[in-house]
């Protein structure tokens, strides 16, 4: 038999790598050697712990094939500490490019930065009985794959060109909402089955054309738009705007490369909680 | 006070979000208000359960400036259990695409799998002092943020395209391993200091053109590549091999399109350990 406070350290480690999951409580019995009801008081604890830590909570679902699952829920305040310092990160002037574009692939390139934006979309979609995650190549696809962590679901990449490893492939042509251009995306038929709940996850919405063409694409593989998710909108595109049903955590204001000044605030997900 | 098995939860889940990064006794001390003799007594049952888990150890670091370090380290029958499973998947007949390519899209969607590739690697580069994780565009994606998730340092995307998001760069012309083809790589400015370790993490290896032009465009940076990684080498390129020195995980053996058989087995990483 593992003592109380073995079985502390390994089932938080267990937890915190299955997030999600039903686990029976005679699984944590089995490979602890320890009764269902010391179980619970460890369970109890975690819990405890979790709300106190500001990183989700333990939830208890009753009966025969029930268990405890691990919901990551990232608290409002701990939220609202994460993305005031990512504002601030964002708004250095050098970070102006030609075109009003800003730079972000440092921050983008930041593990510990994902983690923490993945896991305040899963806090925020956890509800929603996702199957996966789609986003489209490449600067969505780190931060699709921290949702898909915190989900503990596969994530699917949409791509511009199609490749001999992806098989067949199903393709649409969009028009992009800011250049109007008509651009092209393409998916694995492999990828998805038919009626599952995808969340879309991308770094950056402009007028939102690109998130639409992947809705449009998703549509061909009849897969329900539970949610969708943009770390960063422009507000400039609010009136070409063809998204409306969207969650963001930044949104980039006045970007003026001739005064390098540049204004970044809190997206919507700050609004609607 | 909180109390040890309160502790151990929080500091459990603490040192799992901060692999690699010195902690003073000083801070767990502070933060969580115990004597530093009892947060060395929490230490040691944690590490005897990252032990027992196979997830890796603390190490000490003792002196003023010293402290505790999570070194994620997977156990080699944790590893090996692991690699034999996805060599299982991966001999899939149905996998088998047109020029003896394989569909691994969906093994690099799940995100359990990509962290256990990503905590194989870091495992064994640890204790390069790698700076950065460097991939390129797009399936190695995933896997770079999993090993830059571990070694707890930033992942940078070299591009096959330049984009205005990422400001002005630095590209090469190489010349691909097997189809002979002149193609392009860029890399942001901003990406590198001059002088960083580096280890480049890919997904699929044939001669290694591809690795070889990462290899050169880095020299540009001044980056010291310590390591190479890859999910999957093919066997088949031995000859035409312009990449030595790197770790893989998986080789793919003897892919038969017309009598639809595969073989996959273990990478050279069970080899020299």
């Amino acid at each position: 038999m593992m003592k109380r406070s073995d079985r502390l350290v390994a089932m938080t480690n267990y937890l915190v790598e299955h997030p999600m999951e039903l686990i029976s409580l005679p699984f944590f019995s089995e490979t602890y050697g320890a009764a269902k009801s010391s179980i619970s008081e460890d369970l109890a604890i975690i819990n405890k712990m979790f709300k106190t830590d500001g990183i989700g909570y333990l939830e208890s679902i009753s009966g025969a094939s029930g268990g405890v699952k691990y919901i990551p829920n990232v608290s409002m305040a701990k939220s609202e500490k994460i993305m005031d310092q990512l504002c601030q990160e964002l708004e250095d002037p050098t970070r102006i490019l030609p075109g009003g574009y800003l730079f972000m692939s440092d921050i983008l390139g930041n593990p510990g930065t994902v983690r923490n934006i993945g896991r305040l979309f899963a806090s925020r979609f956890a509800g929603l009985n996702i199957d996966s995650v789609v986003t489209v190549a490449t600067k969505g696809i780190p931060l699709a794959y921290a949702v898909g962590d915190f989900l503990n679901v596969p994530v699917i990449i949409v791509r511009r060109d199609p490749k001999v490893t992806e098989g067949s492939t199903v393709s649409i042509n969009y028009v992009s909402g800011s250049s109007k251009k008509i651009q092209t995306m393409v998916l694995s038929k492999r990828s998805l089955n038919p009626g599952e709940n995808v969340c879309i996850i991308d770094d950056f919405m402009k007028a939102g054309g690109t998130i639409n063409g992947m809705r449009n694409l998703l549509q061909e593989f009849d897969a329900n738009v539970k949610a969708i998710g943009v770390l960063a909108e422009a507000e400039d595109d609010e009136e070409d705007r063809v998204v409306e049903d969207y969650t963001s955590l930044l949104q980039i204001k006045n970007v003026d490369s001739n005064k390098k000044h540049i204004e970044v605030v809190k997206g919507n997900y700050f609004l609607n909680n």
